[in-house]
């Protein structure tokens, strides 16, 4: 059963060097569709349609579309506002129908990870009780990696391409500099789980290469074990590269330098967790008396398009693309899901999986993909990963730089 | 007139993407002169000579020589020391020369920052003194841009154009999440010169893109000032987007937030300056309640060969094949600068300054370049770096990741 309306896509939670390709997916296979007859677009996810922002999509020049594939950031803006309820009688819950039927949307996409899930299946859960006929399609992004019931999530090959990278560069730079200036800790997002510390391993072209040491969410941190491990690698290799992941938890569960003011905790209730590399810089200073630097690419992790995977970016087109597919073919409350076939040879292709079984929940790094001393991977992970980062995005270079492209944004809302 | 022997070369200071580049020029042009017979390496720069840690690049296979060009970090290793003195009754000069004799060194390449070039310019003077038939060159190399009687300096070109990619990729980012991120901080590396953090103003396409405010080394810091800046912007555009030198200075020339333990010092006996970012996030959240991230790249910004600068590449060749061209011509105690004629099209050559002028001196901002405000950059400050940043190096993609090689290292002395 089909049905013709207009669809609306929003962008939430923050931004992948990919979201924008699904963006450019959803648009590209929406115009395909004789079921979709206008291409709305929410600025800054679901606050822009509580607040009736919304753009006309169908307008935008035909090279700014296309020049989403190439654009980091999030085109249409993202935001850590979600809603609170599915009940049909609250007051968030009659806004977003109200503007849904004055626009006539009758097809929802949302991209963004396990927190905009939630809100994906919230509106979905309302439109039933409603009554209100309307499809809802969560197109995934995380560069966490930390969505279950997918193979891995578009986004974060890029960031794994480019953490990978990273670590190898400055892990030569950091090697012509062992005689005064020891050890070097990078510090990659990802809350509770690994997958991207663990992506860094990828940058060894030998044993002895960078990184010797991954701190992961997944393993509680022991200090003596961590200073332990650093000593063993400072004394065969004469310096220490270690990356770890920002959410470092002890023994009792507790996030290590967690901030815990108001202004450092994001609007969907998690506490920022920046300071785990100045952490470990104080204690292998002050406990082993060796100089150590700290490396923080933060969003560069998130936005660095001109190092982004390719094989992430057409996956990142394909969840866009396919979500349309769904949900013009009936689907409604589910997410795109990345399935990968064993064999021999990496491909990908997508299925779906209802949203109550994604909303809020979080995948973490296998533990037999983590070595036994808990401080690196092992080589299952190592073939897990390797497809992702593969493939260079081809950007536009002008002028010395990387050229990106804006949306217009045609309001049709005021 | 000229001599023979042979030639030993050495990197100095911290890497950047191109002081391979200049090591290659060195050996290059060195292969091509009757004058020069043995061509050897100095492991971690004046160290390894203090050490007799000496390798033979002669002995090393054509294809890693030309992958110099494209690879990061300081192949024969840097180093943080000087030279105390040009006596030649010092132990360490008599070390030297010893070391000298044996290997019948007649030709010393150094390439290296300020600090470096003292340690060239006493090796060159206690030559002088002893007798000893020596030609000494320096190869300028700094990511800070701050040496004096050059144009700019090789490194830095690479340096610029990473920050300005990441500084316009970051840009995106941030100002899609304007709604819960308001403020960022980017961290560029530069002591007492602010070259790197005005790079950052070639990532804006629009008036009204990052970075909107650039903290100078060159320009005393005022709190007062700054955060007006800042709620100026914000009022503007709902968010930030700053970017920093790691050196600030209060209105008395303190340097704020140093790090003033032992372990924060380095050899050169500078103060590390790493929590620039950390100061100006908390001075930010308490004063005008924004929440505030950190970006802070570090030795990234010093290594990242993907996004390197062929300008900057080619002219790190260059450097170092006119050393050896000036050595064989008779020069010595003199430093290789790059020059640019005035002109409608960029061109660049070199020529040469005596080391004493160029030692321990830093060539900061011209203020003119720098607008009333203190803020942010003036046009002719674009124009004379955006040459700097053009052309992309081909680095070798493998497996999805930027292939490098290192030296063999073959030895010549224990």
């Amino acid at each position: 059963m089909s049905w013709k309306g207009g669809c609306l896509v929003g962008q939430s939670g923050g931004p992948t060097c990919v979201i924008n390709a699904s963006l450019y997916g959803v648009i590209d296979e929406a115009r395909r569709r004789p079921e979709i007859e206008e291409i709305y677009g929410a600025l800054y996810g679901i606050e822009g349609i509580l607040q009736q922002r919304i753009v006309d999509l169908g307008r935008e020049r035909p090279e700014v579309i296309e020049g989403l594939k190439v654009t980091p950031g999030a085109a249409l803006g993202g935001c850590r506002y979600r809603l609170q309820s599915a009940d049909p009688n609250d007051p968030e819950v009659q806004q977003v129908f109200e503007l849904f039927e004055r626009l006539n949307i009758r097809y929802f996409f949302y991209i963004g990870g396990n927190d905009s899930m939630d809100t994906a299946l919230k509106i979905d859960r309302a439109a039933q009780q409603l009554g209100y006929k309307l499809r809802v399609m969560g197109i995934p992004k995380t560069v966490d990696n930390d969505l279950p019931e997918t193979h891995h999530c578009p986004g974060y090959g890029s960031a794994a391409k480019y953490v990978a990278t990273s670590v190898r560069e400055a892990g030569l730079h950091t090697e012509a500099m062992y005689t005064s200036e020891t050890v070097t800790v990078l510090v990659t997002v990802g809350r509770n789980a690994g997958w991207l510390p663990a992506a860094s391993a990828l940058a060894r072209m030998d044993h002895a290469d960078a990184p010797h040491l991954i701190c992961f969410p997944e393993i509680p941190f022991s200090p003596d074990r961590f200073l332990g491990d650093v000593e063993d690698v400072f004394r065969l290799l004469g310096g220490a590269f270690i990356v770890s992941g920002e959410g470092l938890v002890d023994e009792e569960g507790n996030y290590l330098a967690a901030e815990a003011d108001a202004v450092s905790t994001d609007p969907f209730g998690h506490p920022e967790l920046g300071g785990v590399g100045e952490y470990l810089e104080r204690l292998i200073e002050e406990e082993l008396g060796l100089h150590t630097r700290v490396i923080k690419p933060d969003i560069c992790q998130q936005c660095a398009m001109h190092i982004a995977s390719l094989t992430d970016r057409n996956e990142g087109v394909m969840v866009g693309r396919d979500a349309v597919r769904y949900a013009v073919e009936g689907h409604s409350g589910e997410m795109v899901t990345l399935v990968v076939p064993p064999g021999e040879e990496y491909r990908c292709t997508t299925g779906t999986v209802p949203l109550e079984k994604v909303a809020n929940v979080e995948r973490r790094m296998p533990r037999e993909w983590i070595n036994d001393a808990g401080n690196h991977v092992r080589q299952p992970f190592l073939d897990y990963v390797r497809p992702l980062i593969m493939g260079e995005v081809p950007v536009v270079v002008e002028e010395g730089l990387p050229r990106y492209l804006r949306l217009a944004k045609i309001t049709v809302l005021h």
